[in-house]
């Protein structure tokens, strides 16, 4: 199943050579629109889909996507960025261009529940996370198997509190090592240090299994079922140094009721987490996401 | 409308004329249903319905609701009730019968926001909210035409939190010359004394707008809104003298997005709230909620 | 609350007097976007909010909807149009500007059950749904207390499938008069003829009380209970001449058990019906759907 | 992980020694369930869950599942089955008594879309499905690996609608020999005989890609999409000879809109019909499900 994965990513690779996305913010003022596509004209590429949105209508922020082809993009790609400063500079623009075919390289990082990993490698493996999934660090042994049979290295690394920062060495040596992109926690029971959290900016994915700003911390479902609420959640989101506290992506929700004792709200709960983190990690991949102060734009 | 709602509750009331539900908990241990079964059918009565649950089956504690049958119920209630007396002692049982042709007396109080109240007048008219509406209480005047046009006494009391106690002897002597069973809190944004809300324990219905325990107290769609959720929601509950924090009896959410700004959230929002308190009330009608601590069994 | 209502279009109104919206489809090819972005900063038009879908991104169908500002729209409105003409004819484009000020003139028609009717004078009292409501048309007395109290003309015209071409002059005729730009059926159950959709194109919206294309036609909550379906639907959809065929526009559902007998999914489906047709007259209202053969894009 | 899921079944069964699920439908009459109750009473044993229904109240049929515990079941079982007898045919039920303990012998069916199969294993690795899953048969090799990997064996049985019959005498004895109580269908593209579904009659659970009863047969996605629907779903349902007409189980559904494409549909609706299924054998394994004409009760 690997080498689908592989032969899926080589084909999109291939597919994809000449499309890019083209992300930016800036103050809202007349002509934004009018001057990007002109631009992307006047350098021979077509506009695929857009995607706009202005917060606060009367002088706020603008925030564009737009997908575009355009022949021969990888060998022009050093020239349209340079030529596009001018107008970036213009606007006050905060931009980037990603290329589709610059595939990203992604580390997940995963304690004991082995669910929100497996749903992550199964879509890979499905052909719909388009990453190469460069490793898996784990302070347990369970998941070593699963992962290594789809031909991913596996690191155990202890952790607890008290080492974090020998850990968090070491976790950066293999990031670093691999050229990772984009990490995910699917359900990583350590919490980062700030310095580790910086070198990573709105790079580093986490799901939370409640519906946030509900019971955030630890030990959600217990709190949930002491609670008696009639529906659980899961929340994914961009970690920062506040706990549970970083830009949400995506949330959900599911139905409970007198019957679920904590272990069922973990069972629905799970189901919920794997679907929420799934799809965060796939908009973060497609670049679908911008993050404008503590909130997401997701095009 | 009005008659069609008073001609559909006459109905309602002859065709249940022998219905009752029976409610009881106790802790749970061999022969609960059987006694009660027995009892019921040697007093001629055939269960319609029946739901039980048991909280933690190993000694925990046991809830029944039934629904019944019984030729000439109202002529026989009390000697029924008198015989039940011996079983609910060996078995320890809370227990109560509600007779489903003792149509409910409700109260309603509103604030500004209509939307709540609209709906349960809606529901009521339509012959789904099977209560009297005896009258509708507000701190502001702007219900007045849409109450009284349907017949339903209207009492503006203005309301504020220096003159709590006056204004609760007034809503309370209203309350008893009504004889009301169950207040339904349809968006009054004034809390309520300890005392008021003792004296119709678990018989006051709010519904809170947002999905609890996330944005506890005042303005919960501006703090979603700053918070950047992804989903909004609604919680009814019973009143307890803790703020917002009274056993939950139906929750429910929508999904905003960046595009959404608090007026928005408040428009989505409020057809949640409208429908979950719906729900809330319609189930509390038809006795099938039994709170026990902090939580509701809803059957 | 009428006037509540025509207070809040005139604000719309006064708010949007520069306000527009762009809606064009035309074969795909490089520089559409460019194109008319320019062409609008060209007029002194700024964009507001922009949606673009291209079907089948090789040699498909280009779709897009613009809203913009521009500074004395309505004066100048005749020359930006006839400006745009050659943009439209190099590109091939199907083409309309909506003007947001121009608010439109609906006609509701309705049979007995008034539910649909009701949701829609709900939201449009509540300032939610841009529309002068012109005139209420049914075949049965019911709704016109209701309608009247509102302010809004209602007409009784009886109708069966033996006098509909009679029936449905009367009512072109109401319609002419009252200049009527879009028609919405809220449960009327009369099949109107080709000749009276065809002069409505793309502007009668029906709402039809299943998950459409399971049981088309009549009774169809009859037919989910028979068929023992654990969901019921609704389908918002413009009416063409094949019976429940046309273009959908939106559709949800709800659960359903073996406890609900055929009235209870009727009550279940009301509900369903009224947020489904509430979504999409809104929608169509702010120009938000395109119709392309049997299909809509939604922006 | 294969050994877990084998140890999560012994521990399983330990625990439900005792334990047992009463299936009884019956024409209601007054005194069923004081019968029932009195009879597993008399025979020491304590009811631990208890779910009752009456299709039409007057005159109707009557469904009830109790889940009971009673000590060194196993035992007195023969005893138990042949005293009920003479209260079954006074009440002239259709009754059975399911064991816990006897875990259900399962065997899968697919062809080459391994989703519906995968996660099946899935919940079956977790400790969510509690059946031995005895053998997999699939008409494609696909899914060797991955069913072998886990310890259950597969075959590969090349079929096609010539050779239906020879195809379904290898199935039967493959069924007979690992004495097979329930075929689960996921994503099984062949049509089965009248005479293979007879003999496994109610035990035999589909899931169809789409919300039934729309699409029925072929190609559901494709036709969705020529339709321009605006969501998808998925329907479990018990075999018959009517092609996709049998006992509906779950169904649940899922948003696209113009964005969709028919694969998109496909990845969207594979997510659908993953949980739908797991449900529906959840449900049939935990005993929850009467058949009863074309429905299901579904405790």
């Amino acid at each position: 199943m690997t080498s689908y994965a592989t032969e899926t990513l080589q084909n999109y690779q291939q597919k994809n050579a000449d499309r890019a996305r083209f992300l930016i913010n800036c103050p809202d003022r007349p002509g934004i629109v009018a001057a990007v596509s002109q631009f992307l004209q006047g350098h021979g590429a077509n506009i695929v889909e857009s995607d706009q949105y202005t917060m606060d209508p009367m002088g706020g922020e603008f925030f564009i996507r737009i997908e575009f082809e355009c022949p021969n993009l990888k060998e022009i790609a050093d020239k349209l960025e340079a030529d596009f400063q001018p107008i970036a500079e213009e606007f006050q623009m905060d931009w980037k261009i990603m290329y589709v075919s610059d595939i990203k390289n992604m580390a997940i990082f995963v304690s004991k529940e082995p669910h929100a990993l497996l749903e992550l490698l199964w879509e890979w493996q499905s052909g719909d996370l388009m990453a190469n999934i460069s490793l898996v660090i784990s302070n347990h042994e369970d998941a070593r198997e699963m992962v290594e049979s789809l031909g991913i290295p596996f690191y155990y690394i202890p952790a607890n509190k008290d080492i974090r920062k020998q850990v968090e060495e070491k976790q950066k040596e293999l990031l670093a090592a691999h050229e990772i992109d984009v990490i995910v926690l699917a359900r990583y029971m350590q919490i980062l240090t700030p310095d580790f959290v910086q070198s990573f900016e709105n790079r580093i994915i986490n799901i939370h299994h409640s519906f946030l700003p509900a019971f955030v911390g630890a030990k959600p479902y217990e709190r949930a079922y002491q609670r008696g609420v009639k529906m659980i959640g899961a929340t994914s989101h961009y970690v920062t140094n506040d706990l549970d506290e970083g830009p949400i992506i995506e949330q959900d929700i599911g139905r409970v009721d007198h019957h679920d004792d904590v272990e069922d709200m973990k069972k629905i709960g799970q189901k919920i987490e794997r679907s929420v983190l799934a799809r965060a990690v796939k908009w973060h991949l497609d670049d679908r996401i911008i993050v404008h102060g503590n909130k997401t734009i997701v095009f």
